[in-house]
């Protein structure tokens, strides 16, 4: 409340004071970031963010746009890991690329810091078409479509899309749906069964 | 089902012309399932359910209840082939169950009159409780605890969600998010690849 809106009038030739602007925007992803994982993308409002942010609804129009924009900032914070770490997976050789997509997938997934844009992405993408776009921009032209380009098959992209579906599924019933026991298992256990699962789709017979 | 057979005769007295309130029933219905499949369960609503079938809202509270029991209602006619298919698939010996169970499932997706239901169930299960209620019977004690009992090791449970989570997976990115190229693949293609997987799951090493 006590920020000093950029638009309200007297801005500051220059700059907007850069610490004070870099929390507020902080906070309003934050807030975005619950909003959308705990309600799904329709049900959330720019409204609902603004106010569980303590701001007004233009300051977030201000920064960030429209509600799909503010959508794809929040969940950004998902993607930029995701390709780093996509990164890493692809420079090491392909023998145990298995394992190391099966670590990183449930490393975003047991972090408490991208578990909610995760969440904020699934609950939203099954009913939204934009959110469904950034999940198949996120999913499957970043990560799927580097990965496939490793695999030396005709069926490479399929190949890859079974290996993403295997770890989707888990994700879904683990962390989303909540069914038990997977819910509830020691991520090591799942680790051990799934990563030759994993393994066998990218490069088995 | 304890419903009556049809012409056994004797039960007219005081009761609704059965046709015609088989019909109401049946128009509900198919209206429900496109609404939640469409909207999911949050978005919603029995008078938006009771316009597109094109009766009073009244109406569809006399036969069904609140809008969880309609939500029930409307998504029970992909449990019952379900809980048939499953007696099907556990009454044949084990080698085989993978190839089963994966066909099952995607006969079920496959098929438009059980798609809608299992959209609708996929839509409202991520964003609402009551909903991922329904999905925890439908899937986890109806399904994977009867496969689980079958299997003779001691994380069969565990063993029996890990391969559901490989089909639900796919079902997610083929039929809900429709990435591509595993939306528009060949189903034959699919099965040949993940039925050895989804055996391995439940009785591999």
């Amino acid at each position: 409340m006590t920020d000093t809106a950029p638009g309200t009038g007297g801005r500051r030739r220059g700059r907007p004071p850069r610490t004070e602007s870099a929390g507020t925007r902080e906070r309003i992803l934050d807030a975005a970031r619950e909003e959308f994982a705990e309600r799904g993308y329709e049900k959330t409002s720019v409204r609902g963010i603004a106010k569980a942010a303590g701001v007004d609804s233009a300051l977030v129009h201000h920064y960030f746009g429209t509600k799909e924009q503010v959508f794809e900032a929040a969940v950004e914070v998902a993607l930029v890991p995701a390709l780093k770490v996509r990164d890493a997976v692809l420079e090491a050789p392909l023998d145990d690329v298995g394992e190391r997509m099966t670590r990183f997938l449930f490393g975003l997934w047991e972090n408490p810091a991208t578990r909610k844009p995760l969440l904020a992405i699934v609950r939203s993408a099954v009913t939204n078409e934009a959110a469904a776009t950034v999940f198949r921009r996120l999913v499957a032209s970043q990560l799927l479509r580097r990965i496939a380009g490793e695999i030396d098959a005709p069926d490479a992209e399929l190949r890859a899309e079974l290996a993403a579906a295997q770890l989707v599924g888990i994700a879904m019933m683990r962390y989303v749906i909540k069914i038990e026991p997977i819910a509830s298992a020691d991520i090591e256990r799942i680790v051990e069964r799934v990563a030759p699962v994993v393994q066998g789709h990218l490069t088995g017979p």
